[in-house]
């Protein structure tokens, strides 16, 4: 059996949360094999890496980001998952081994968009960002993949209060709660959710108003607790 | 690379937090291997079975009980966890390929511990009941497994309200205070914990009142939703 790292990774550009994938395209042939697959940034486990470090790995031939929000939440081993038709068709074109089981450790990754712009990689013929509610057809169990880590990624969220890494630095209370309701995918009462986050002691109140907006400023916060 | 699951089996007898292990011991020789090594329960994965499936076939093997509470919490993968000399030397007594890499997949369950007496079965020569506070140390990177395992199970129990597996079907607040002290190993307040655990609406009252208590039988309860 082989094992294998996927990343879900994350972004936020204050109006959406979206998904990193990868494009790979293949160089044609008369193969009914679709020109374009689309999955998850992954790759094979080395021999002699740790899990973490392969996560770490794949992460940065994407980002160059370091020290960024990464954590493993699920592994993924239904015997089939990578022995689909049109997967196997993929596979044979790149693996040494294209039919051999695959076991594979999800992590998920958290990033502000406006950050970095991912690069292309050994990997990744193409990357681009997804809205993560309209996302495509993806190889492998990959859709499996990034629902479940939208449920791991929702309730640590609310339990957890996670998710600072995806706001600037010193934020608005109302841009917290648009970032909530958007993962969350529903509207929360303003007052409920502001007492709630207050009570709950993760946000500093700052010196300091919002700037260039033109009546009112909010009050700008950042996040108290950075160990998490 | 192989690929295996172990199982932390938490029990709990209604004063102490335990976990299962199992011994095994070797026919003895001239070799300076310990005669006894102690692990948890787990094996390696088959080619055509699930994770699930696997941890589900390691715990029925030692417990014939179905439908308990079964949770994959982490994986393993630092590529040395088996390589230590002493674990090299038991490997090669039954495995096939002792020096290979094995990733191991943890999984946690919850049972009480009057509900079944493990049994031995074909990887466990013996199996007891040890003291989470007190746990000996164990073959390859077991000792690491159980404090992750635990650090879940205390976060889970607070963060989601589990853990109701433990005790009896109805249960006195003085009971659940008890294990939630066992688990966090601390002192809870018993004025907050129960305006917390009430407030928080994961029990209902009963019409009923502890039996065989000789003054002041307390209220019991039981656990409001099952499907967690």
């Amino acid at each position: 059996m082989d094992i294998s790292v996927d990343c879900v990774l994350f972004g936020f550009d204050e109006k959406k949360l979206k998904v990193l994938l990868i494009e790979q395209r293949h160089a044609g042939s008369d193969r009914k094999l679709p020109k374009i697959q689309t999955a998850l940034p992954g790759d094979l486990l080395k021999e002699k890496e740790s899990l973490d470090e392969c996560a770490k790995r794949v992460l940065k031939e994407l980002t160059s980001l370091k020290g960024i929000y990464l954590k493993q939440f699920y592994t993924f081993g239904d015997p089939k998952r990578v022995q689909d038709l049109k997967d196997q068709e993929w596979l044979r074109l790149f693996r040494a081994h294209p039919e051999r089981r695959v076991i594979t450790v999800g992590y998920y990754s958290l990033v502000k968009m406006e950050d970095f712009t991912p690069k292309a990689s050994s990997f990744a013929g193409k990357t681009k960002w997804v809205d993560v509610y309209n996302i495509p057809e993806l190889a492998f169990d990959h859709n499996d993949i990034v629902d479940r880590a939208l449920d791991i990624f929702r309730h640590e969220l609310v339990a957890d209060n996670i998710g600072f890494e995806l706001l600037p630095e010193k934020f608005t209370l109302s841009q917290l709660q648009h970032l909530h309701e958007i993962i969350l995918d529903k509207k929360l009462d303003k007052r409920n959710f502001r007492k709630n986050i207050l009570k709950g002691d993760h946000v500093t109140a700052l010196e300091e108003k919002q700037q260039g907006v033109l009546h009112k400023p909010a009050q700008l916060y950042k996040r108290k607790n950075k160990s998490k």
